[in-house]
């Protein structure tokens, strides 16, 4: 498959209008926009969404937020980490390999990536290289948390 | 709109079945069956979900898992707190107050609920009388957080 080049995404009202094109627009999108308005952050700073484009279209998007080793609570030994969440490609721009893109761009950061893998996307999640976590309850609140591990590391019994 | 019964989900073979029917089927549910079946958990043992029936068939269901206090970052004071989710109501049985009435039985135990507004669900939240709070990024990743107050309790606002 065709890999798709994936950029950062910058926050300006044309990125936020992109977004209103995908499924998942909460108060994060919206806080962006408040922000944007208000002039509390810059036009055309980063956001932590990357994407890809199909020419001046935004057809497929994640966020990423890198979380610091103190706060692990999934990796052995406690590892920085990225959390991947809004991965989504629009439709009529899926099977093309751009949601493959995103998660190897997110491997290729070298850390660990952890992600929720919601309404039934076990399989992709499996192809991309990740793994089931056990559930634990206290820890995952419903979530299915699958995690991409580096060598050397692995997961985090709970204690 | 008629309001339905809520019931406990106890945790056999029937319901983990039943629960193959909705969206969100993942490793919480999962990790019931495997535990299930090790005899790691009791046949009819209580579920945290709650759901309605229509007859024999589970057509509507969420999960309530209660926060102490002490972890509490969304209200003020802080407050013992249900978090609910999976709230999911199977095509068919849409639109007949099957949603509300979930929704009524966690805001009647008395606490304050949060929930993480999916999918553009914000107009469905706010008809059930949850705010949107303010997004803060450190503890929000991604979701957006509606909540239900009861009287006396506010917004917790970030220090």
């Amino acid at each position: 498959m065709e890999k798709h080049e994936v950029v950062r995404l910058l926050i300006n009202f044309k990125t936020i209008e992109e977004f209103e094109n995908f499924r998942e627009f909460g108060l994060q999108e919206l806080s962006m926009k408040e922000d944007l308005e208000a002039n509390i952050i810059e036009d055309n700073s980063e956001s932590p969404f990357y994407g890809v484009y199909f020419g001046n279209k935004l057809v497929g998007r994640m966020s990423l937020y890198k979380i610091d080793k103190k706060f692990d609570r999934y990796f052995e030994p406690p590892h920085d980490y990225y959390e991947l969440w809004k991965l989504e490609v629009l439709p009529g721009y899926q099977g093309k390999g751009i949601g493959k893109s995103l998660v190897d761009f997110a491997k290729n950061l070298g850390l660990p990536v952890k992600t929720n893998a919601r309404q039934r996307s076990d399989d992709f999640w499996k192809r991309m290289g990740f793994e089931p976590l056990t559930y634990q309850k206290e820890r995952d609140r419903g979530e299915s948390p699958f995690v991409w591990f580096p060598e050397g590391v692995s997961e985090q019994i709970e204690s």
